[in-house]
């Protein structure tokens, strides 16, 4: 971590940087009144803004429209420029909808510039919900006004933070609990003496249902001065060392969208962060722990999960053995569902690894599990069944792995495999 | 297929081919003295062998010893030479055992070997069941003459293959039935008159349980005049036509092994089937049929499997493509718990093709369910859903793709996702 202070705020949001305001409202995407179903968070003023999406070919209208107003000129490229508004409803995913779908993303992103006051191009939209459905433009034409007025009037920091809570709780699909948080740290030992900044964010996702194509959404809001190239650059180093360690279907989900916007809120006459500087060190590992935070809350609230699962594999030859090894492992239904049966069942990891395309050799490899050695130099440990069973009781599973083939190591989130899961996915429309 | 007839018989085994005994027994392995633990396969002279093995790092102790007797000089590279028996044990896998199991599969083959009477690097061996325990001798000392002495009093054909069918019982484990087959085709119209040819096999796998490494075991006879070389060649061909496309938890399972002896005994004075010639265009078709049908079966008997899924992709620019895109439907929970579900949810077809890292534009993709066309041109299409529900009916789910990138095409098999997979795999130690 960089040689700075930081603190986590539980009830934090893209409310919380300053230059924002967050707000979710009832638009009338979803039949239930009380259900929130659209969120809109405002800058006071244009900002720096990048965005990652996932590469998937089937995607959605708006991301293809987000890619637009962010430049992107390929998917993977880096995607940045400036924005003033992220507009998301669910309940409708826009997608497979063709040209028709694509006029409603841009009529759609229309609607919050004229009412915020900026060019459509400046607005950036995500959508989530069922697939092949058109997605209705008359719960924006009322819901974004409303939503928007609703904002001005927030007042205190209580309201503003209630109003980021409502945010979190409008992009929410299959979630079970919204995911949102923030991270505080000061500038005095880095250069902006007396300043405190800011980076807060929600996230939703917890497995591609209904069918969703855009399973992961997450915004960003920033008060730190960054320029939008360097916060591309941090948001795809934070995004790859977390959104994209989760998986709770077999791969990183689809479609997934993150934006990021940074007001410079906090530090108005103090230059933008430099890459290499202590105050980029410090944003970098803010921005870091709120991601990870977030996709920790994802993986834990996973489609039917009872517990988050933490693969950790060390001492792989290469960086891609690593993220190959830790991938497959958190990927295999039988480790998943093993964990679900408090089962402490090493060979299904051991099975996992050997097929990972990681190179090692068996008779090197540890396991621990629960913290439990079960497995060492390739052969069967014995392990006390019933301590294993105690600690299956905990919220978190960690497997970590010894590959004993180099010094590159790396992180999966998961969790495992129920019932409910297959019930969620299996038996929705029965 | 080539210009010969070719007949399937449903109670074919490797006893079916001329020149080879196949027999089940209890040896001693599991507990229940009901319940057939091992199988022997013996050829009456030495003969030509081949075999695939899956590249799994930790891999168990007979893969390693069948490996060294087939002159295999690395995983991955063609295996074969010369065998004239195969013993394969359920219950313990002898896998993560050490030296100590590459011992006990050594001590293995010499039993057989000395029973047979023909070298111990003459007898190939597999194993299935429970990881990390050690395989005891006692009953292959017991269980292998009395096996042999059994199939050597069975005279008449229907007695040879009833003890066919009992070797394909043995080495079940979670399988809920016998895989087994033969196919036949006659030498008249390539080149070897009056001759009939056999293509026998069994094989057994249901998924990767217990934890099981040896997840997949097949032994296939034939009494084809083919040569060891020439029989690997035919043999790694037609593997990955059929068990390399079966998917049960979302890979090829690890660690198989599929075992092909030809005993030439069908033609004992003709020359062996060269490449290249019709002969061996109609033996490499009958092998395919075996293969495949062992495949499918495989599939259809996956861990709580209620629906055989059969994922057909044609249209893909390469035949990568093809198998990448095919692949990662077939793996899809997502899919496969739609099935379950009897819903023809083609979304999340078209989410699993745009991962897949297939080339295609979604504007071109038609998919059909059930020979329903769901999506044209990456659009939904209205269906009868009644209609669809009825044809999930059917033991057999069709899954077809067109992503009209090119010419090429992969098939995969599957099964759904239930419950049951979950309680299978998530309960067995409750």
């Amino acid at each position: 971590m960089a040689d700075a202070t930081f603190t986590f705020n539980e009830n934090g949001s893209p409310a919380s940087a300053l230059g924002f305001s967050a707000i979710g409202v009832h638009a009338g995407f979803r039949p239930d009144p009380e259900r929130l179903d659209m969120a809109l968070v405002v800058a006071d003023e244009p900002c720096a803004a990048a965005a990652t999406f996932t590469t998937n070919v089937f995607c959605a209208a708006p991301v293809r429209v987000s890619r637009e107003h962010l430049n992107e000129g390929a998917p993977g490229q880096p995607a940045y420029g400036c924005a003033r508004a992220v507009v998301i409803n669910s309940g409708i995913a826009n997608a497979a909808t063709g040209e028709r779908g694509l006029q409603t993303a841009r009529e759609t992103c229309e609607i919050v510039g004229d009412a915020v006051g900026c060019p459509a191009d400046e607005v950036l939209v995500a959508s989530t919900g069922v697939i092949g459905q058109h997605l209705r433009l008359e719960p924006f034409a009322t819901g974004v006004p409303a939503a928007l007025a609703a904002t001005k009037v927030a007042a205190s920091p209580e309201e503003r933070t209630a109003q980021g809570l409502t945010a979190a709780r409008a992009i929410m699909t299959t979630d079970t609990r919204p995911k949102h948080g923030a991270v505080t740290f000061e500038g005095d030992a880095i250069g902006y003496p007396g300043a405190t900044f800011t980076v807060g964010g929600m996230a939703k996702g917890a497995g591609m249902i209904m069918p969703n194509m855009a399973t992961m959404i997450a915004v960003i809001t920033t008060d730190a001065p960054v320029a939008a190239p360097d916060l591309s650059a941090a948001l795809t180093a934070s995004v790859n060392k977390s959104f994209n360690k989760v998986t709770v279907d077999s791969d990183t989900s689809t479609n997934d969208t993150c934006f990021a916007l940074a007001s410079g809120a906090a530090a108005p006459a103090g230059p933008a962060f430099a890459p290499g500087t202590p105050a980029f060190a410090a944003f970098q590992d803010a921005l870091d722990a709120l991601t990870t935070t977030l996709a920790r809350a994802m993986a834990a609230d996973g489609e039917g999960a009872t517990r988050l699962i933490t693969v950790r594999v060390r001492g792989a030859a290469t960086a891609d053995d690593a993220d190959a090894a830790a991938r497959t492992v958190a990927n295999s239904p039988l480790v998943k569902t093993a964990v679900y049966g408090h089962d402490a069942n090493w060979g299904r990891v051991a099975a996992a690894l050997g097929r990972s395309g990681a190179q090692f050799r068996q008779e090197d490899v540890d396991i621990d599990i629960l913290g439990l050695p079960v497995c060492r130099a390739g052969l069967v440990v014995d392990f006390d069944e019933d301590e294993a069973l105690r600690r299956f009781e905990e919220p978190e599973v960690a497997i970590e792995v010894d590959l004993h083939a180099g010094e590159e190591s790396a992180t999966m989130w998961t969790c495992d495999f129920s019932h409910e899961y297959v019930t969620i996915n299996g038996d929705y429309r029965s």
